[in-house]
């Protein structure tokens, strides 16, 4: 693999075209290159993996520009990793509003949750207190024993997480596992819970193409 | 709570304006309600619960009108569950082009999902595959510990899942409940996860508000 690059040739590397790196750089977004020429620099393994980073935040994660570049911020700058944890998190969710959600469902919520000691302005905490709202308005029962069972399992995910980033060596390596991670995790998830409907339905119900 | 009412009612229990009501009518979302008078009808508490599920499919799930009433058709035509889980996953899911994704990180996806009988076109299995590969290409190593576990809590999510389609009666019942839990479980765990990485990180790394 190169490991040396001018710029057209981290633009093939990547599949990001001249313009967007520019743009990155300019934004600060990607570190700039090695200067080699009063008019060219060079780059390296780095801006392919920053550049793949960010394409992950904005493409999979739908972030904004911006927010893209708060967390990438959080990244270069030596953070606590509670904090990078905490950053990453903030511009993935959407922020809810404490008001928003009725006592009922943060009831179910803080049930499923307890002994976590999350507090009351948890983002995930709201966060789900709203989609349990949603679910009974849709005319579904709160069915604490499916929302317990969902707490569990993200509790597993979680710890699968926080495993992982400790793998890593150095702070950076650490914040950048927890910004792909938690950005990338949630669709990983999504497409693995499909599978694994889809092989539980058909397990328990049969398979309709070969009805 | 009141069960038979004036559209200008149901406007009110439902916070969706007149003209997204008669919208939903227009559209076949909505089943007409009851005619009491040349120019009036009476709505009940299943067009509450319908107008919430379209909600939740359109702003929590992202979905379009057009394939929000896709999923809806599939909820009353009385299908197999299994087809309504597939129609209700392929609505909320992107759809990946096979030759998208590399061999790698299909082996990966593979590997981690061994065992549940997924088909080579599985919609799941590629979405995942694509996250393997941006979670690559992001230079974060191929950590199939990491993806193993994932496929283990949504494994046991997928189950709560047909558990919670089979303790609801009869057909129409349980292919709402895999419509809203489709959508809304992604979301709901998305939430959860969260709640679970704040609760870990501030155990294993300390509460960066009490330094």
């Amino acid at each position: 693999m190169v490991s040396i690059m001018k710029i057209s040739e981290l633009s093939h590397e990547t599949g990001a075209t001249l313009a967007t790196i520019k743009f990155y750089l300019r934004e600060g977004l990607l570190h700039v290159g090695e200067r080699s020429a009063p008019n060219q620099a060079t780059y390296g393994e780095a801006h392919v993996r920053r550049i793949h980073m960010i394409r992950a935040l904005t493409d999979v994660g739908g972030l904004s520009v911006a927010e893209a570049k708060r967390v990438i911020d959080a990244i270069d700058s030596d953070l606590p990793l509670t904090r990078a944890f905490e950053i990453a998190q903030s511009a993935v969710s959407e922020h809810i509003d404490p008001e928003s959600v009725d006592a009922e469902a943060l009831n179910t919520v803080d049930s499923a949750i307890a002994g976590w000691g999350c507090g009351p302005e948890d983002p995930g905490r709201l966060a789900a207190a709203r989609v349990v709202m949603n679910f009974r308005r849709a005319g579904q029962g709160a069915d604490s024993g499916w929302f317990a069972r969902y707490a569990e399992a993200a509790r597993l995910v979680a710890e699968a997480d926080l495993d992982l980033v400790e793998s890593r060596s150095g702070l950076a390596a650490k914040a950048e596992t927890v910004v792909v991670g938690t950005v990338l995790g949630d669709a990983l998830f999504a497409a693995l819970r499909r599978s694994a409907q889809a092989a539980s339905t058909v397990r328990r119900y049969g398979d309709p193409g070969r009805k």
